[in-house]
């Protein structure tokens, strides 16, 4: 088969224009860039309010593997396969970050004939959103040490600045600096360090923002130091949220772009899954559910911490209620999941299949417990066989959850129109009854031993009593009632990324607890979690260039 | 009146295409980004080579004083007043940096009723360019650093990394730096720091590059580090240069806005005017002559180095041929190079500002230098008396150039009918026989006694043997060829920025020599320049927000 670039450039792309006209978003209120993308204007966002919402469906996911599961390209061709039968459908994803394409992965557009295009624009600057978080970001940074420089009238410890700088480039040079060096002019030295852009707190906030009214009062509520009394020093405090709010202006209206088969999709906001809630932005959720009859999202990572924090976290908070949810796996990762090695998944090995579900079931009573249907989707490969693809079948039937062969990569939607078709019946029965698992109400180590228990089925959450003291000041400051973003590894339920299916009886150790007040979340960090990447040996951007006629190569 | 912001919101903008049919470029060959801004694609740009050159005007200044010349303001206001008068003219400015808007000095679009729009958005991220810049730099840093991680297979000596990091901000706090601080994961610990984008050699390459093609070349040249033995490594030795111009594909392409008069205006690239050439990008220059029968041009700061360097490094590596100049004053600063202090400006000083105008003179004499025909644009203040005026007017006629009151910040382009008719009348009577200042083959050395000696009339050049022997190394490498880029102070024809007026037999201290391999040219520092500007104690972000409409307030 051609290469996803291939794919992308031989797509026969609709006018942006026209796109928009399928979903009656009047050519006015879609502000161009370039011929086919756009973004939506926010004068027409406000306009939608009294419309009736679609039904929204999650793609969600096993433990991911090094095999592959394929939650972007699912969501492309569940997409495409419901305007396929006939449904109003559009899809919302997250932006891809740009470091990583000149790092390891490539792009993140999704693949095969299950794309979204311009490919290339979409893994690159695209409408310049994360560009405009990294400014933001950088500027609070700047009027930090500017207000420090100057006398520091605020009495901010030097020692609890905890507000660092971010790049969007796979840098490792810059996970640990100190700045300041080099003589009175250039401020006071001291200990920082820069995060990828995708883990700033903007860029969570910029997802979970509803308007600039809320987007500026999230940005203000951003803590970015404390004093020696350990008060806390925000953003509004040194006069940064509404510069920052006019930098981030245009970058909170959602990115308009289509499908290989010139269907709309959202793609909007892209915070990082472990530090952060892991979805696309509540405006283009929110839009595109006023603009069309079904809307199909995903979330970053498996479904423990994925689904956990759409639903916990983006729903709760947005006011969302999903209708469906779809759990992909493959037959390679649940084989994975058996125990299988990376270099032994070409051969047929069905009881490695049936032992790996364990893993896949798990997420699927996960999933039933905030009373969201499901169905499974199995990502074809075309070295899975029959008696493989069988075994996933019958393993979920006696779960009651069809799981359903989907080979959107090779087909498009003629590859998910039985997913399609199940996914429309499921999400229009209406049987959904979505609560999150906890209420805001619950003491916050509550909820993170609450989420432990019931998603990771660990038997306990260890915490020092620092980590515990620190949730209770928040309690007393006012924070109590945020919900909890859990970080930790996202390879298995448990803490040890060795340890896939699905283990019991483990014990969740919580090494620290971050407030991420602008965003409206507590981070519980379970083990090593890595904000900035770094490149490897031999990078990808080594081999990306333009070919002699001038298109991209190299970026896949 | 009205301010900046305010008549810029109050402007009737026409949709970008309208702007493009004046000016024959087909929509097709417009990308837009919003209905406003658009860039011209890099197609129809290969397609202009066979058409005729319009005439090329330049505008530049005496050296600028606190109390402000109006270059930018001129630029505008003399393009629409061409425009008035029925010639078919256009004009081609800088891009604003974002970094400064939040520190002192605002916006940089012009004034008054002589400005380009859409205003903020040029302000801001415009179309992204410094952004892909920032991101193609900070990727080569990387690579740089990863290279040396993974083995420094080319055996980099880590005391001579010679490319720092940017950042589109100002951050005092990361001139200096440590990196790779926090143990083996992160890498060998050194010295570096940041530069604010404009002072990046990638800036000055956009600015320079004629199509992707040389683009990819220049970058490849980047020298970003020296071995032991003292050879250098390139951004070629590290493969990086493809995913650079594939970073920078769209940035290459000028970008279209209008005039407040609806007139056509590109707005491309802004490098430094002190470590590099100071103005916009060849392909927007090189475009707009193919486009319009008048293209109105301003090169950085005051004539010394602005003119100086336009002529001597843009027009001689483009092969453009300037066919007159105008040099903006006004009364206010001729009064401050006569040696009034700032709080007295507001009363008449016909004496001051005769004593002034030698400052003006000697830049009159130099812009003939270059074989260019010269007018004086007297940029009008309000509390400017009419002695004062003709004081400049008769000094100016004494020299052989009319001086001419231009009104066009009250105005618009009625305030620059007559400057325009002898503008027009200059530049068509052909009398320009445009030079460059020494050959390519003079010595380095040499080509910075010339310009000292011929521009600033310095009598001498002082350089350490390290300097004179590191201009000589490079000679030998090949590198003898390339231009000279002064850096020195802009507030003065000499070193001392306290030393106004006309000042001669001065000695021009050179204390380091860089060699901008991909750019093109040997930067001579002479004094302190600052490549990271810091914020003032209150910085404009500070009231820089939103209003209850949500348009952006604070930004001037």
């Amino acid at each position: 088969m051609a290469s996803d670039i291939d794919i992308a450039r031989a797509a026969s792309m609709k006018p942006i224009t026209e796109i928009g006209a399928r979903l009656d978003i009047p050519e006015e209120a879609l502000l161009p860039y370039g011929r086919t993308k756009a973004k939506i204007s926010a004068d027409f966002l406000k306009n939608l309010n009294g419309r009736r919402d679609g039904k929204l469906i999650l793609v969600t996911a096993i433990n991911p593997t090094p095999a592959g599961e394929g939650k972007t390209t699912t969501t492309v061709g569940l997409g495409d396969g419901l305007n396929r039968i006939g449904r109003n459908a559009m899809i919302c994803l997250r932006e891809p970050s740009l470091g990583p394409c000149f790092g390891m992965k490539g792009g993140a557009a999704g693949g095969g004939y299950a794309q979204v295009v311009p490919m290339e624009d979409i893994n690159l600057h695209f409408t310049g959103d994360f560009h405009a978080i990294t400014s933001a970001h950088n500027l609070l940074a700047a009027l930090i040490e500017n207000h420090i420089y100057w006398g520091n009238e605020l009495s901010i410890d030097q020692r609890r600045v905890t507000w660092r700088r971010v790049v969007d480039m796979n840098d490792r040079a810059l996970r640990s600096v100190v700045c300041s060096l080099g003589g009175v002019a250039n401020g006071f030295p001291r200990e920082s360090g820069f995060d990828i852009t995708v883990a700033s707190e903007i860029m969570a906030i910029l997802c979970l923002a509803t308007d600039l009214e809320d987007l500026q009062q999230r940005l203000g509520n951003i803590i970015v130091a404390y004093c020696r009394d350990r008060s806390a020093v925000t953003a509004r405090d040194l006069e940064a949220d509404g510069a920052m709010t006019v930098l981030l202006k245009e970058a909170l209206q959602p990115n308009l772009v289509q499908t290989l088969e010139n269907n709309p999709a959202f793609i909007h906001g892209g915070p990082f899954a472990n530090i952060a809630h892991g979805c696309n932005s509540v405006t283009a959720t929110a839009t595109a559910l006023k603009l069309a009859d079904f809307v199909v999202t995903e979330a970053g990572f498996g479904a423990d911490l994925g689904a956990e924090k759409f639903f916990d976290i983006k729903c709760r908070k947005a006011g969302l209620h999903p209708d469906a949810a779809v759990i992909v796996a493959t037959v390679r990762a649940l084989k994975m999941n058996g125990g299988v090695g990376k270099d032994s998944l070409g051969s047929e090995n069905v009881k490695a299949v049936t032992k790996g579900c364990a893993n896949l079931g798990r997420h699927i009573e996960n999933v039933k417990q905030f009373g969201v249907p499901a169905v499974v989707a199995i990502n074809h490969f075309t070295a899975d066989t029959e008696a493989e693809i069988q075994a996933v079948k019958d393993y979920c039937a006696e779960l009651g959850v069809e799981a359903i062969l989907a080979t959107h990569w090779a087909d498009g939607s003629a590859g998910t129109e039985a997913l399609a078709t199940r996914v429309a019946e499921l999400a229009e029965s209406g049987i959904a009854q979505f609560a999150p698992l906890y209420d805001d109400t619950m003491p916050l180590f509550e909820k993170i031993e609450t989420i432990a228990r019931r998603i990771y089925r660990a038997n306990e959450v260890l915490a020092d009593k620092s980590v515990r003291d620190q949730l209770r000041r928040w309690e007393a400051d006012g924070f109590g009632h945020l919900p909890v973003c859990m970080a930790k590894t996202q390879y298995s339920f448990s803490t040890d990324p060795q340890l896939r299916g699905a283990p019991i009886g483990h014990s969740v150790p919580v090494r620290e607890v971050r407030l991420a007040a602008g965003a409206g979340f507590i981070v519980a960090v379970c083990g090593d979690i890595m904000t900035m990447p770094g490149l490897p040996r031999v990078p990808a951007a080594n081999h990306i260039g333009l070919d002699d006629k001038g298109q991209i190569e190299g970026l896949f």
